[in-house]
């Protein structure tokens, strides 16, 4: 398995530009054959800030998520609304529920 | 539903002994009617960092969780494993996969 954290501060003024177009991602994502969970999280105390929880069945399908066409219009539709670089951090599953 | 990120940096010398007891935890809290998901992370670049991923299907659930014989006994287990105090983070589900 292939898991990664990625940590999302979006402008304050476009969150809901953001959940839109990331719900549009995740739902396109979850079709393809490799991915396992694309969970989407916003933090209560902190709205702005999101993690997107993506669990791919190895890396190379990690890797083939980033060459669909939904990847490429979340990504060009999302760098506006960016307040900063997003920031990915890569885990091991110790305990996974399927 | 009732989200929660629970980030653990362990001593390092006590990451084995840290996993098993969070693997017995996890096991049992499985079990709990209340519990969606209890999933365990271990930071690849920082294998000190540990996420408790865990999903209650309301705040009631997540406190009756607290109220178990498993969780006390990981909580008393793990006490001195623990290099900092445990950092709790709420979100909100965007997007969950049951």
């Amino acid at each position: 398995m292939f898991i990664v954290h990625i940590h999302v501060n979006v402008r304050p003024e476009r969150l809901e530009d953001f959940i839109r177009a990331t719900r549009e991602n995740a739902a396109n994502s979850l079709k393809e054959p490799g991915v396992k969970r694309f969970d989407v999280y916003q933090e209560e105390s902190s709205p702005s800030h999101f993690v997107l929880e993506e669990i791919y069945v190895n890396q190379e399908a990690a890797n083939s998520h980033k060459d669909t066409d939904h990847y490429k219009i979340w990504r060009n539709t999302v760098n506006d609304m960016m307040a900063e670089p997003r920031h990915t951090v890569r885990y091991t599953g110790i305990v996974i529920k399927d």
